[in-house]
């Protein structure tokens, strides 16, 4: 049975994708800020706006259901900012594949925990997360830095592997932060997640999808 | 008579317009980023992607009239880069009112240009710019900010007018490097500007509001 549109977990988790959102946002603009072309700006200008448009879904959706968005969100700041710190990207090309890998472990997760939460709840979630998982654009950047530059592919794998680390490393701390979000995940009494062994294939699930996309830049995994 | 939709110096100003509404966007989003309330990063978040929107308005602008919007706009690239690096805010009150002077400096510019070019660039110009000095959120954030420090009010008023004044400096360097549109503005053959009078009383009336902006914020204009 799935908890209901406002149980604290869904919240906890709604205030997770705003976070993440706002976040997203705030980023992609300093990609955009470092971008060379009129283009580049403008594609990832877009897509920060875009998020940003969610970022104010989530956030009306908390209001809406009576919580309080700014302690929600403002929860997760300290992690986000840890997470964001910790990855810093040195260069636009560390940045453009942060945003790419950044996207699709956002798109996976959504995807994953979409299928524990009320219908309603997941509707919505599937509609602010609808056009994430679509940083494609950022592959031919990536692509044609590392034909001008192959020696740069050792250390985006490297860095690629960093993301995903700290990225399973935060989400770690969330779930010991958050104990009504991490039993909505993991499950537990009255829960929907089906225990540590699902959880456990759920990250399996994240890390192989994030290898499947360095393949996919040409990176090693 | 003024000039054509695709006259150069339309173009330039167009170029400018666009330039400026890129980096407020990166502006306002990184004093999103400095802000400590979900309410205030929501706000100028807002009006970052407002500034954004107008800007992919521009470039479209520019590429229907088929000009080349990289050009026009990386043109002014150099010219916006130094006047933000030396206003380069120390904290988000100095970011807040850089916002607030600077969106009300662009809305007088803006207007005063109107009035030379032809209706259809004009209406076009009047819509891009129409949410344009509506930073009036700003006011209460500094006021509260004066209030707790009231110390801080001298140290604003000053930047403020460094503000102003490095506006003023970059103009003069624009008016240098494009001729065309400097001929527009101040007047000269064929041109619907009436001569360095009437732009020594244009910067005058800019100058004047700004100072009107100051005080309204109870600072020493």
């Amino acid at each position: 049975m799935s908890p209901a549109p406002d149980d604290p977990a869904v919240l906890d988790l709604l205030g997770l994708i705003a976070c993440g959102e706002l976040f997203a946002f705030e980023n992609l603009t300093r990609d955009s800020a470092l971008s060379r072309t009129l283009d580049a700006k403008a594609q990832l200008g877009e897509i920060a706006c875009r998020e940003f448009g969610h970022f104010q879904l989530v956030r009306q959706r908390l209001d809406d259901l009576g919580a309080d968005p700014d302690e929600l969100v403002n929860g997760y700041i300290p992690i986000m900012n840890d997470f964001h710190s910790k990855t810093e990207p040195r260069d636009l090309l560390e940045g453009l594949l942060k945003v790419y890998v950044g996207d699709g472990i956002a798109a996976d997760f959504g995807r994953e925990v979409a299928s524990l939460v009320d219908p309603e709840t997941k509707s919505f979630i599937d509609e602010v997360l609808s056009e994430t998982g679509q940083a494609e654009f950022v592959v031919p950047y990536v692509q044609q830095a590392l034909s001008e530059d192959p020696g740069a592919s050792g250390r985006l794998a490297l860095w690629g592997r960093r993301l995903m680390g700290e990225a399973l490393a935060q989400a770690q701390r969330v779930a010991a932060d958050r104990p009504d979000l991490a039993q909505l995940v993991m499950g537990g009494p009255g829960s929907a997640g089906s225990g540590l062994a699902e959880f456990s294939n759920m990250l399996a699930r994240l890390t192989e999808h994030h290898s499947d996309r360095m393949v996919s830049l040409g990176l090693s995994p």
